[in-house]
């Protein structure tokens, strides 16, 4: 049961901004932006970002939620969503990814440990400063929601099908934000 | 030097919604309505979450903006704030403050980390469903500024005077998007 009275039956993120809509609209128009607006990297990328963070926080709903988002948009590389949970230093990416989700776990653990050095290999395999900014960004970011989510004990599913239909609504829909229920 | 080309010389944030104003736009609605929209807490309570949890993070700016800012709030009370920095179980705070700084604190470890009973003396001593929502918000979005902002490596002011100054700003202006500079 949720820290907090949310309505019933509503997992994650979705039951919280619920309760609080006014600060809802915009997380959820900072996903929107962030992992389906402009960017050097693919959305599919992004919510790979998005699932290794969550991972690394051991954030259930938002890792099971965003890798299934992630195999949607993956198509037949679907395969990589589950390689980079498990280890991203073996996973089947580009190397310009790999230093990319290498930052975005260091931000998971703190800001300041990422290194000089990090930004340098990144920027060798070809990233830009708009990729290091959205990879920043978006660990931070998931390192927000994570919180948000586990800090409070929203619903966190258990039935692998509720993720898949999840992952398709945000493979479609995006980051649509879900009305208030009225009273 | 940040680690993405952002306007020189300026500090923290500001540097980084200039660079991306798209993502920071969000990030400012965010921060306006969760530390100076309608809540339980007053903003100066919020300011000291803020402030509370970035110096778990050893964000320095952070930490020195929004003390600051806490500072200017407390007025005649502002000593309080240092004493949070120092330790919250010793600081001159209310009982439900002190539980509410409390799971602050956890939720910067990870959301996880909050435990029934954390809610539960926060409630006896006072709280409601508004005031634990909020916390747990404030401080899972201060653990994504704080990386945001280290993660990047963003200009960290040294000169005390500059947090005062900023502390003003956001005590009376609030937060207000900085406008990008025109090419």
């Amino acid at each position: 049961m949720a820290h907090i009275l949310v309505p019933e039956g509503v997992p994650g993120i979705r039951s919280l901004v619920m309760f609080r809509p006014e600060t809802g609209k915009h997380l959820y128009a900072l996903a929107q932006v962030l992992l389906r607006g402009e960017s050097p990297l693919t959305p599919a990328e992004r919510e790979l970002i998005a699932t290794h963070v969550s991972a690394r926080n051991n954030c259930m709903f938002c890792m099971n939620s965003h890798a299934a988002a992630a195999r949607e948009l993956f198509k037949e590389e679907s395969n990589v969503v589950d390689c980079v949970i498990e280890n991203v230093l073996t996973a089947p990416v580009s190397p310009k990814l790999k230093a990319l989700l290498t930052i975005a776990g260091k931000v998971q653990q703190n800001g300041k440990a990422v290194a000089p050095e990090d930004i340098v290999e990144a920027r060798s395999q070809g990233a830009n400063d708009r990729d290091i900014h959205d990879t920043v960004l978006i660990a931070a970011t998931f390192s927000m929601f994570n919180r948000y989510v586990d800090g409070l004990a929203s619903l966190t599913p258990t039935d692998p099908k509720e993720y898949e239909a999840m992952g398709k609504r945000l493979a479609t829909v995006g980051y649509a934000l879900p009305q208030p229920i009225k009273n």
